[in-house]
């Protein structure tokens, strides 16, 4: 290494990690700054999202997930190290301590730890059979259990990961029970909009086990799950997935001392940077982030933010000026047919943020009614009482449905009020819509009750 | 008529005049205000845009296009005569004189004739199995041409209601050829996003002919239509679409004396308000209105412009102010599996307009590339030198893209810049997008470029 060289660190190689170090390589070249990526696992940059699609065959190929490949980086002067575990950062010496004995010194240090999945407390959660869906091997797993003969799976958590399993498992013919501590899924959704998802869950067969937290993974002899027990009942399992959402895996990070923020993620501020070590970033679900509305500390496991944030620190790091702009909780998913979406904030958000609010749901169809494949809509928008701001949407409709929550996530973003909206300029042809598109009309309805 | 009843007469029955009429209505009661709708057909309220689709069969019933009856006005106290034609306002007087010999005075006037599909002067064009598609009439005939046997179609023009005749056409089985005065066709997109247009058309087996204004449309002894000619060829045709696009049908308005404005539409304010005659209103495809971005004067027909600027007219009859806030020229069609759309400005009108702009073109995928039906599409942004707003965007590609214009309507209708956009807080499942929505990736790539 030269004198003159730098070095950035980057401790962990999936969508922060990597984003963050080939955006500093774009803005440093090798000779200025040295870039090498540690990585626990065996893989690099993969798509955790697409792992229940792997599971339910969608996805026919593992290796369809992995996006890029330690030669690709290698091809731009970034060094990936796979199976070396980051055991220690020594903050004040500036270097970190690898699970293969070596230490790499560094100027800049990247912590990209990722999530961990959420876990109960009960007894036999560690027993054969009980599945996380957070990395590949969770997913060889997962396909290994069903191809071995597994009938009844037990998904614990209706959100994101809950539903797209439940969803998955059902089409490769497992019988599904979800359990739920809440009484509907989806607790991002208003309960108006949770119960229209709860029915189509039923009504595809999914057996929805409300207000029931798990109090035991109940074992067979031989060790493996054989049933999930709570206060109401006892649900045969021949699997059983957790899909109860995602922390900020910090361990590294606690016990090396960078200040952790109220979500339990690690402080940073907008650029990214530590806020107790400036020498240190971090990005992705292991960091704290914040909300574009509230303005308040914010922790949202997704791979969108954990690429922007990752982008933003390289190209601190690269010496380029950036910032990361906040999440709003834009998400988007299906069961069966049935696209789920929301941004922003929904009503119990908006009552703690301390919004003066009102809410209004519309009923439409996804297409002109008349064409073929129209299937009904629901928009809820959320909006400021007196101002008439949006701030908050949920849609739950048939095919062709989610990717409308990106209008409103924008208009949202650029702080329109919904009378703005309903008269802006949305795409009209009856293959795609109805004159008046589902956003629009909910733009519409809530602009007239806000006028009068 | 009660002596303090005013009295509101439109003229014309579909989307612009109903929607003023019902707008009017719910802010005034019948007491207050009587309304009464002229319509010269035999239907009101029926869908235009949804013709092409009824003639290729993906909408079996024709009745299915009619969205309203004039039963239902009725219901609200809207008075509707279909088969009574406006033959003559008088402005001085403030009455129109019906096809009936009835008189209808009235305290508002409302102007909604619609549009007139261009027709080029050449001889044969009023030939027995020439058509347009304009009216329900003209698709129950091309209907019947087919079921009489048609099998070789020409249609002229390939505007948006070229494309989707040429698609039905073929739909129905009948050998298409679509015959250009200019070298691409869609002249709303700039030249590469119509080649790939161009190309998908020839790859479903559509015969695309530029360059090739027609010159003559040939007939057989029996007065019946027997191909077209141009400067290059002549082309068998059973039947003859026009696809040329709608102009405003200004007639009567011209021959009453309201002010015709530069587009050749009756040149109205932002209330809809006629500029000349204050008393009159004109909304819809008879209507000269603006451009959001530039300002100037524009003409885009188009049902949901009609149905807003219809809905204006209406606020502001019943008393409540209103302002119709422009046109982003927002677009969206289909031909075969391709999907394309537009907002804003393309590159042509950005150097009209004086904008000092860039553009950038991205090709991405529909879904996650590795999820099934992900589909290609490319997204083209325009963005203002300099500043990094956003002024135009275009897009193509399969099934999932055309709806994505919506989100860059928004962005742009709201003056966001490439940047804000690429920074923003998208939607994000590997069924609906790839991790960076295309939209994104366009965003960011456009905004790498502004800033170096």
């Amino acid at each position: 290494m030269a004198v003159s060289t730098d070095r950035l660190v980057v401790i962990g190689g999936d969508a922060a990690g990597l984003s963050a170090a080939a955006q500093a390589r774009r803005l440093r070249p090798a000779e200025d700054l040295e870039i090498v990526v540690l990585e626990q696992g065996p893989e690099i940059s993969y798509s955790a999202c697409g792992i229940p699609y792997w599971i339910g065959g969608q996805v026919p190929d593992r290796d369809a997930l992995l996006a890029r490949t330690p030669a690709q980086f290698e091809a731009d002067d970034i060094t990936v190290h796979t199976h070396v575990r980051a055991e220690e950062i020594d903050l004040s010496a500036g270097e970190v301590r690898a699970s293969d004995g070596r230490r790499f010194g560094y100027d800049d240090l990247m912590v990209a730890t990722g999530g961990r999945p959420f876990r109960p407390r009960v007894p036999g959660l560690d027993a054969e059979g009980v599945f996380g869906v957070h990395r590949l091997a969770d997913g060889a797993d997962i396909r290994a259990a069903i191809a071995a003969g597994a009938r009844r799976a037990v998904v614990l958590g209706g959100g994101y990961i809950g539903l797209e399993m439940a969803e998955v498992l059902q089409a490769r013919g497992l019988s599904v029970t979800v359990v739920l501590a809440d009484p509907l899924p989806m607790a991002q959704l208003d309960r108006d909009m949770a119960e229209r998802v709860c029915k189509a869950m039923g009504d595809i067969g999914i057996d929805v086990q409300p207000e029931q937290p798990v109090r035991e993974i109940e074992t067979g002899a031989d060790g493996v799950v054989r049933a999930v027990r709570t206060d109401a009942g006892s649900y045969d399992a021949d699997l059983v997935v957790l899909g109860l959402g995602m922390g900020p895996e910090t361990e590294l990070a606690r016990e090396a001392g960078l200040q952790i923020g109220v979500t339990g993620g690690i402080d940073v501020a907008h650029t990214q940077r530590s806020r107790s070590h400036p020498e240190v970033f971090a990005a992705g679900d292991c960091a704290q982030t914040f909300h574009r509305i509230t303005g308040e500390a914010a922790h949202v496991a997704l791979g969108t933010h954990a690429n922007k944030q990752g982008r933003v620190a390289g190209s601190v790091i690269g010496r380029r000026p950036a910032r990361f702009a906040g999440v709003l909780g834009t998400a988007a998913t299906k069961v069966g047919d049935l696209e789920i979406a929301r941004t922003g904030l929904c009503t119990t958000q908006a009552e703690e943020a301390g919004f003066d609010h009102r809410s209004e749901t519309i009923e439409a169809t996804t297409r002109a009614g008349y064409y073929p494949g129209a299937e009904a809509i629901a928009v809820k928008l959320i909006t400021e009482r007196g101002s008439g701001l949006l701030i908050g949407a949920q849609l739950v409709g048939g095919p062709g449905s989610a990717k409308r929550i990106d209008v409103l996530a924008t208009a949202i973003w650029a702080g329109m009020t919904a009378e703005e909206l309903a008269g802006s300029d949305l795409s009209y042809a009856p293959p795609f819509s109805p004159t008046y598109d589902p956003v629009a009309v909910a733009a519409r309805v809530s602009s007239r009750i806000e006028t009068g």
